[in-house]
């Protein structure tokens, strides 16, 4: 089975390379648009690095400690996961501002030439973030066949990934809060105007967050739930080992094959959003169908089923995460606000914590049924299979900013409105797959940390909690209130760089009065310089919170104590999680909806109060809700580190 | 023991009616004041009947369920339980509506005499809720000597609760809400304007939420903590029932003396609000000494310890509450409202958040250390302890509404403006009492909580979670998703309700032109009537939610699942109503601080922002939040009961 692994892995470098040689074959447009699209480019990777360059001390030191107290595979094994872990971000981002200006230029083409650009620029993110987190695995799986050390990989990814999540989406949040509220409220300006000393901050954002945050984000997600799987399975059954290793590589194969297929047949939709969505659904059914092949060959159908039902209800939740941030509910949400901005919160909230039964409801029945089938295990199984096809479900969500970027470029550079109104199109259908691909990404959190639970009880040797031994609640209080702190210090953070964005943005606008009649181009650095500075002073001691407190809970109140506080840290996090992502997409989606014209359309009081909405959902929905995923694998993988450590 | 019980129980018979009489023997005022105070009497007894007659008939059923599967003597309990609870509600609202007007005209001849009325009425209420209380678990216990027959009287108590706080909850904000939506900010009505239609309901709701389903609530309370550590103290050690019934008897004559000596006392100090603080410390300390002696006699200083960790803890929460619902942490939140209203959303939410750090340490601290001392009996006797001078707190809690009423009756009967500045400063005292009872409630929920968690593990034998099967998991999930999906039902229900009330307010301002030039008296009726039906309409299906959903997990998950629910429902619930008193406490006080005259004053831009941000937090801090906390509390008797039974 890793034969075939390496070989679907070779088959994906091959594609990823055609693929970015085919975008950077088209033409990146005017003058104007390449000087956009480096500037953005410029200000990415000067915010990457300089976070690199505060995480990576951190990083070495840490691995210095798992090499004095291990050996050096441990050591490798952590820093080869961060490394690969910040590639894929990396390279992503790098990526897709090649393909922005591109994108906007294509859309002079019509469409189908903008999709085709944006799409690959997605896909090579997907692709590769896939065949790195399995490049990873396959290695030291290959090389050392203990799956012990494929926990500091995956550890070394959630502790990247935390970092670039936080990071990335207070940068983003502050830059597109800072520039609404002056640009587009106060100024009047409408989005994307170069005259808005933000607005490269604001494009900037949409690529550490949403493209380099996001991969990261993705690719521990990943790596966690192969990792907890593969540790289920040595204990249980080599052939399960097998069975992961086919999982995983036929995900890979049916992700590019959809790819490939999307980028081919795109044309033939109309429509941007069923093209996307028939990739989509095009992947699931290979794998499926692979699966099912393989499961019939070793005669254990029961894998078949788990993996099935947990593309089923990835799917389902996407559905349900529209249900509840789209149609009706949006309607209602437009029409509450029609009694101004309280009754809009108080209904976009309540909306948001209705949400979570539904989604809860879901997870339970993936849990039993998976378990019924296949135990524990079954649990992790199905969380892989939700992940199987990630290389097409992040083509898909990496294509958002990408849409989002040529938009902006076309505003910037003076483009045509024909190129706008497409790139608005596409862009559009990247707000609903953002939206599904939340709901998604909470939805294998909660699946992986239960598996990552229970491998924590394998290697803690907790196979039973003491009801009556008080630790096991106090934990789980400890943990119940880590998603609450964290989302409180990144919402601050988020507060706090915007409102001194804020103030240098009305500041540019009085000191320089050239800047809104257009003569003079405003100081784009400086905004983007307190962004990076905003984002990366203040990610440090949250993320350091998801690291720590399981190690101190473990010493302070021991294995039970930490198993409380994994149960709650899952439980109160996922309920955040989904009420900030729906809540968020809610209004989101209602500011959308009266700026069509609804209930007195863009400028009427409704609208303020959407506005007001929009603005408090963006770093509920944005910054707090992802991390929090991370928050509690991170969380859930260190305690099994360190379970593993003092063991030893 | 006992007989020094049924002792402390008569002199506070005695007690509460010469308070009763002392109130009556003042001047309820001028036909004007007499007549608003008995319209709101009116409303609220009539509001309290159609409360009773809606959930009377589901207590009988269930009643009846328990007889014929069980025996009578449970299903009396269960009955004498709501009965005394709905009892307490119900007599402190009359004597609280009897003083309202009494203290408005009080407030002619002062401050003094005024706080003297108010007080007076709220120590009616706080002697009778512990006294009912105490008397049906001394009776049951002097005449069954088995403590199960309380479990039952317990369940009675918290499933009235519930219904009494969700029903008072959702009519007090949607008066309130839609009140100050057309009255304060459309019609620009002063507050307690006689021209607002909705300015009786408003009234009224105090009266219904604030005094009768806090005294509800604060019963469930008293009686749960004094069941579980009953229960506890049956399996460990006779000693420690005694020391239970010592505690409580000690609680409450100190109650009745503090009571006593803070109105006979009251008129020395200048301040209101020192008044009751030392009113409140002198009960505190008054138990601390008596139980010193205690301890000193049985020799057994543990017991002094674990009762003065829970006095000390109850008022450090406080403290807590009052840090981040005042001074600094409020001018902050007031000057991020000047960036307007979403700024001031975001940090306040983001406050009420981190406020769960602090209140979960000291929470983590009094289990651990009260375990240490004394086991899980320890834990239930901490809160025993908080909870123990409840009849000097809940005196003080409740004199808050009824000084608001008589600030509105002021009002509304032309007083002069000194009456009303008196009322006011006796209301702001309220405001902050209140923001700390709530702290307080918290707290001692987490506690009894935690100690009926123990319980439900004897009673299920349940003494070991297997930490492999995913129904603990599960069931955590489950319980985690409850306080959310609670939240949100009762949230939409003020929504709703506040909405038809501000079309029926909009609609009689507009059809009758005489409403406000003050010619023509509004129909306050319909106002009531819609308060009334929207509150009953929408209580029921959240509070038969927190009855169904351990009893359906118990069958369905079995034990362990409902173990998983228990710990699940209680670190969210606990840390969403948290969150939700203190984002609500926060932005209400940040108002206040603004229409002091701070950042622009009242009518300014960022006034406007402050009133949105009360608005939003009205029915999480009053309806949600304090609900929540019988929810988990009606949860763990519910399945307490639950597993006796299926155990039999």
């Amino acid at each position: 089975m890793l034969a075939l692994l390496f070989g679907a892995i070779v088959i994906a470098v091959c594609c990823v390379i055609i693929l970015i040689f085919r975008i950077l074959d088209s033409s990146p447009g005017n003058e104007e648009t390449i000087r956009l699209s480096e500037m953005i480019q410029k200000g990415a990777k000067s915010f990457l690095f300089q976070e690199y360059a505060i995480f990576f001390p951190i990083i070495f030191v840490i691995a210095l400690l798992i090499f004095i107290f291990l050996n050096w595979i441990c050591a490798i094994s952590f820093i080869a996961g961060a490394v690969f872990s910040s590639l894929a971000g990396f390279f992503g981002m790098i990526i897709a501002t090649k393909s922005n200006a591109r994108t906007s230029w294509g859309a002079i083409k019509g469409l189908p030439s903008a999709l085709r650009i944006a799409f690959s620029g997605g896909a090579v993110m997907g692709i590769s973030v896939s065949t790195l987190g399995l490049l990873g695995i396959g290695l030291i799986y290959k090389l050392t066949r203990n799956v012990e050390y494929i926990s500091y990989y995956s550890l070394g990814a959630s502790f990247v990934a935390l970092f670039a999540r936080v990071g990335g989406g207070i940068y983003t949040k502050a830059a597109d809060v800072g520039a609404d509220i002056v640009g587009k409220t106060e100024a009047n300006l409408p989005e994307d105007d170069p005259r808005n000393p933000a607005v490269i901050a604001d494009n900037v954002g949409d690529n550490v967050g949403d493209v380099a945050g996001m991969g990261a984000d993705l690719y521990e997600s990943y790596v966690g739930s192969i990792f907890s799987a593969l540790a289920l399975a040595t204990i249980i059954d080599a052939r399960f080992t097998d069975a992961i290793f086919a999982l995983v590589t036929f995900g890979l194969l049916s992700s590019i094959a959809s790819v490939v297929i999307t980028l081919t047949a795109g044309k033939k939709f109309r429509d941007p959003s069923s093209a996307l969505r028939f990739g989509t659904i095009l992947s699931s059914v290979l794998v499926a169908v692979c699966m099912f092949v393989y499961s019939a060959v070793i005669n254990l159908y029961n894998i078949f089923f788990v993996v099935i039902l947990g593309i089923f209800v990835g799917v389902v939740v996407g559905f349900v995460t529209e249900f509840y941030t789209s149609g009706k509910k949006v309607i209602n949400l437009a029409k509450s606000a029609t009694m101004g901005p309280a009754n809009s919160m108080i209904n976009g909230i309540s909306l948001g914590m209705e949400s979570t039964s539904v989604v809860t409801v879901l997870i339970v029945l993936v849990v039993l049924i998976s378990f019924r089938l296949l135990g524990l295990f079954g649990v992790a199984l199905s969380a892989v299979g939700m992940l199987s096809t990630i290389g097409m479900s992040l083509s898909v969500d990496a294509y958002g900013p990408i849409a989002d970027n040529a938009g902006g470029i076309a505003q910037m550079a003076g483009l045509d409105s024909k190129v706008r109104e497409i790139t608005d199109k596409l862009d559009s259908v990247g707000n609903t797959t953002a939206a599904m691909g939340k709901g998604f990404a909470i939805t294998s959190a909660a699946l992986t940390s239960l598996a990552l639970f229970s491998n924590y009880a394998n290697v803690a040797h907790v196979s039973t909690l003491d009801i009556k031994d008080p630790t096991l609640f106090t934990g789980a209080m400890i943990g119940a209130m880590l998603p609450f702190l964290f989302s409180a210090l990144t919402m601050k953070a988020v507060g706090n760089t915007a409102d001194i964005m804020v103030e240098e943005i009305r500041r540019q606008i009085k000191e320089v009065p050239g800047i809104i009649s257009g003569q003079v181009q405003p100081d784009y650095n400086r905004c983007i310089q307190i962004a990076t500075k905003g984002a990366l002073k203040r990610m440090v001691f949250p993320s350091l919170l998801a690291v720590i407190s399981p190690v101190m809970t473990y010493f302070v109140l021991g294995p039970s104590g930490t198993a409380g506080i994994l149960i709650g840290s899952t439980v109160s996090g996922v309920m955040l999680a989904i009420f900030m992502a729906n809540s968020g997409g809610a209004w989101d989606n209602a500011k959308k909806y009266v700026e069509e014209g609804h209930y007195g359309g863009k400028g009427s009081l409704t609208h303020r109060a959407t506005v007001i909405g929009d603005t408090v959902g963006d770093p509920l929905k944005d910054t707090a809700g992802p991390s929090i995923n991370i928050l509690i694998k991170l969380m859930a993988i260190t305690s099994v580190v360190t379970a593993i450590f003092v063991g030893r």
